[in-house]
């Protein structure tokens, strides 16, 4: 790389995170580091320093990083002069003014530091005439002419950044769980998972809940059943029932997906077609005896698909299929797992937590949801290897049977 | 309609919503009613009753809905006899069981009403084989040879349904504004109203948020422009900052929303972006003279399409084009109204409270957001008529723009 | 009451639940109401009309009324003439303007009904000098001088309330689930009820979920197990393990409820205290050994109560008390209902919907969780009876802990 | 203190953050640590390499420690021979079991190392008789004489932990922003805090939303002011607008905070509010005037204390002291500012972000709101120095009211 500097932080960095930020913001900038010096504090009382070499393509690029990285307290060790210009008009900064952080700051200018006021973030610094006063200023609040901080150079923050408290994970919430992602290019990642995994010979296990259902994703669920990307099941009584009502009552009566009035919950479809099936014996048994001939479950056992389900307290019912001891119904999913390579999880915590509590942490896992917290949830549990995707259940098992069933 | 019944029901019927719900399922299951009789409550205190003819296309339609009708407290006028069929199997009920509801219950056999014990929902009933006595049995419990009282002739429901509480409204919420639904279905229909909006030579008014731009939907949107379906755009600073940050700055630098990796708030782009059109001296301008060439800002001027930019407290900067004064803001929003003929609003709470406030109630108007609360508090300030729908914005516009664009 | 008036509404009211809404806000306005006429569509695509008469304490009380039907599509039958005031200074209206709807509108004045132009909810309608013209005009636009129309006389909405769509059940939403309440109130409604209960010598269910332990509820729910407020527990492995786990290695290593440092999920302390657990044989067991002697579960175990634990899928353990047969775990449930005169339900979805599912509807019942979601899905699945409280379970329970036990 | 051992971990553990998440773990769980030494990977794709060592008070502890920062990938370097016991009955462990990971595992018997069976966390390992073999064993899967693992000695765990991705922040969600935390406890922390700062001779910022009004929450506010605990208000037209329309119609009319009925939006009550005080020309002239005789907004001003209120293009009227342009807003919020030394955020994700956006990062801050992502979001845009409280706003506020107010 053309250009590099030498930058300084000291602190509490390694316990609060403060230097796995930076290393991250140097990558994602384009820039590139190398770990010149890291001298740690023994104790947990102790401070640390490290001396990192940043590189970046050019100049510029080497400012935008620098300026950067002065948010979390990281100044160069040959800071420089302020390079100060004129502001081209009101409210308009030049294009390279240095954009402020919220901690104390100071600028250098003719050979002396002198303190910024009202630490402020996303504004620039301005430069009194007779260069021994420096001033945070809005952009709207900046005049032609004020002499405006323009680099990283000849700036340094001096209060160090905050320790010994949590808040500082804050900053990771949202790369990981969030709903405000191109979650169209998610789709098509997932999509390139699955397809390595088949290649690879290895299985992909689906964890499900009714929501499958009720959004309307049964029909694109099937297609992937039928193309091959689901080898195993683990849901619970709802899914299935929900899926068999569907497919025995989902024409005959007025409740109907395909007009998208909704499903109204508490009445009597789900029971009946849960009897239905106990009268049939099994799952299997009406598929091979007529009563069912369509939705999920019907799917899998025509296409030879395993499932496990295993029941909760708030079952009706339930199922024949259906394991009503949840320690039996664990063993049953714990047989399932050789040769899993990939585990996707869509819209349930129940049965999401239960798988993520057996598997190994080897095994990849992808987890679904329109609600951050069940996302959230299942990692906390311990399952790190997971991958969050908070988005409509519906749209994104179309699409990802569209991206892989053409 | 081939079979009829007759009902009735007492209680608080009209305020407690009860009578409008009965109507309700009597449509949804396939049925159609006449009402025959109804006896208002005059006062506030008093009971209302009314009588309702039932008519469905033959007798096992007209049974369901009768069964249905119970779990409102709705009793056939000459309920008859029960019928009563062996259970067929353990844990089997027969086909046309009567499925109960938690009300208070009594069925009639050989002349006589028993009382139902314990009240529970989803479950059958078993006559003892003296017919002095009836039990609430769940499926699980049944054994083969048990009486089970079969079809609705025969029963009622003695406890009148509850009245004077606002707990009734529950049973309406997963109808209006949830995320079990259809999505993809959703997406037609509004594409449909937006294409029969534009048969009718009126304007499509959008109110966004950032989010559009977080989640990768600019491009969706770029094409929903081009098409001719976004004739006027209501946002805030945020919206335009973030979609001219991600023009200007897209691929320059490692923050790269073709990557995926997110957006991290906090840093210095969009300050950066802001200043460059405050250079310019507008959006338009910054189109002209060839500095912004992309994004959704810039396909509105390069389309002649308007905007609405109004400001708020958190803003950065703002844009030039932002109203500073939002009671400005207010006038130059009511001034696009006119000619509007459909509203959707996306990804905002701010913004579109706002527009809902202004907006005649003639307009119809749907609220996307993947925050249910954001859809349920337009509506709870008094826009009745906004459709919400809870889903990912990402893959929604998208959809929408695939749908709609080809 | 001093004055009435008579008004007249439209429509699809029964099943839009409009006339619902009207006689409710009539109450809430604290006026009255009879219903002097209502002729009922008989088939669903007719259209309803009833005629109300509506009483208030003075003329002030019932204009104010008045002018809320109108919001409704609800318009007096004798409509008069517009009472016109000057506003008394820019940007301000008389005080008993009327405050406008966002339906269409007309005003009467000089014996002709004008149209007011501009639909726009809570602005003022100031007609033009020449009485020809009437505008629709918010509070900040109102010059010294204009002509605002003042109290309901000789106003009409002539746009008639939509009706045939789901979106009326917003309006219901806020009221009945809601973060936004006076909750120390309702805390005090509760505490109430349930010395209500213990008077009439019935029993107290609570149904709960581990959040009450790590909130730092069980403190607090102790002082109500002692003080006799909780006669039975239905809840999972977790809240006991958890309870269990606090009490066994609260003190002894450094993760401390008592430093408020939060409960790492994920670690091994759960497992060890089970292992405890079955070690001795039960929970009983372990009380009477000395082993555990503190906590939820040792309090119920000292002062005799009874509780149902009932095992889930992704337990770990579990405790040697838990049913692990889902169907076994809900007969216990049911042998426990026969006295329960009120249940309160805390931070469990699933335990929740379970108990809900096998509560006669006649057992009142309140759900509290800080999410809202567990409180709409209770009521959605048929248990209407719910009364649902969106609040922080720790400070709920300490304060009705305060409120009971002094 | 009286044992150590010294343990490693090699991956990429700096950028991942595993090693801060072991140097936590270490204090959590009350031992001590020393950084032997850091061989650091210099460039961003090296592995680093770091020895540990690790003190606890007594050997039960010390072995505690060892098997926590496994779960991390830290094994001890001189691992010693497993400790084995045989399981004391049935589904039941030695006390001091080794208690799993879900990362790939060996354990070493009679001088070799062997491979365990299916990785699965919270489990124990039973070695089997012949010592050749190992498997992982749920708790209730252990069979009576079973040779089970105990302590840490002789495992490791070989699967380095995983790096490079972002998943890993999941483990700090909820120890950051969480309801299921001790609240009482925090609300006596926050109270202790603001003694302090009173103590100081600085001033206390609260940042409010109007759901400090509809949650009952003004009486405690009131308290609060007169205290001395609230010398300056930020918030919007909505918080004061509604406050003083309490004020005013509190009682007057059967819209009652008092009866805990709740407030239905979208009435006109808030709009006659604001006419009234533009009528009087200010709040504090509506004070003086006699027009204002209670509420939040009263006590400000007859405590002399400061508000700013800013605007937002939803605003109704608005109330005459708000400034309607959002620039003078922000200029009239950094102008309150200088002695303030601890900030309270409540109910508000505007105007906190907003004050988040100007306020220096050496100013506490603390962010209570029922709503998570409120939290999130302000922590998100750089105001990384904010402690979250996910509470009931009116539960708090009272409580902190109690606390400090007596």
């Amino acid at each position: 790389m053309g250009d590099t500097e030498t930058v300084e932080v000291r602190g509490h960095i390694l316990d609060s995170g403060i230097l796995a930020r930076i290393l991250d913001d140097v990558l994602e900038y384009g820039g590139d580091y190398r770990i010149e010096r890291l001298d740690v504090g023994r104790e947990h009382e102790d401070e640390s320093r490290a001396l990192l070499s940043i590189g970046a393509d050019d100049a510029e690029q080497l400012s935008r990083i620098l300026m950067r990285l002065q948010t979390h307290g990281a100044n160069a060790v040959s800071p420089g002069e302020t390079v100060l210009r004129a502001a081209p008009g009101d409210g308009v900064f030049p294009d390279d003014f240095y954009s402020t952080t919220n901690l104390a700051t100071q600028v250098r200018t003719e050979g002396r530091w002198v303190a910024v006021d009202n630490p402020e973030m996303d504004c620039g610094i301005v430069v009194a005439a007779d260069r021994l006063s420096a001033r945070t200023v809005p952009v709207s609040d900046v005049r032609a002419g004020d002499l405006v901080v323009c680099g990283a150079d000849g700036v340094r923050v001096v209060q160090p950044p905050a320790a010994d408290r949590d808040a500082d994970s804050f900053g990771f919430m949202s790369s990981s769980v969030s709903s405000e992602k191109p979650q169209a290019l998610l789709v098509r990642q997932i999509a390139e998972q699955l397809r390595a995994v088949k290649a690879r010979g290895e299985k992909v296990l689906w964890v499900g809940g009714p929501a499958l259902v009720h959004t309307g994703a049964a029909p694109a669920m099937v297609r992937l059943v039928e193309a091959g990307y689901v080898d195993v099941l683990f849901a619970g009584n709802a899914l299935a029932a929900h899926d068999i009502e569907s497919a025995l009552f989902g024409t005959s009566l007025g409740v109907d997906l395909s007009k998208g009035h909704g499903v109204p919950h508490g009445h009597e479809h789900h029971i009946r077609a849960i009897n239905k099936i106990r009268a049939a014996g099994s799952i299997a048994k009406a598929v091979s005896s007529g009563v069912l001939t369509g939705g999920i479950m019907h799917s899998l056992v025509a296409n030879d698909r395993r499932f496990v389900l295993v029941g909760s307290v708030r079952d009706d019912g339930p199922l024949p299929d259906v394991y009503t001891d949840v320690i039996d119904g664990q063993r049953a999913m714990r047989a399932e797992l050789p040769g899993v390579g990939f585990v996707i999880m869509v819209a349930t915590m129940l049965h999401s937590i239960a798988t993520g509590n057996i598997l190994p942490a080897a095994i990849p896992l992808v987890c679904v949801d329109i609600n951050p917290a069940t996302v959230t949830k299942l990692a906390d549990r311990g399952s790190a290897q997971a991958t969050g995707i908070v988005t409509d259940i519906g749209l994104f098992t179309e699409q990802l049977a569209d991206e892989l069933c053409g």
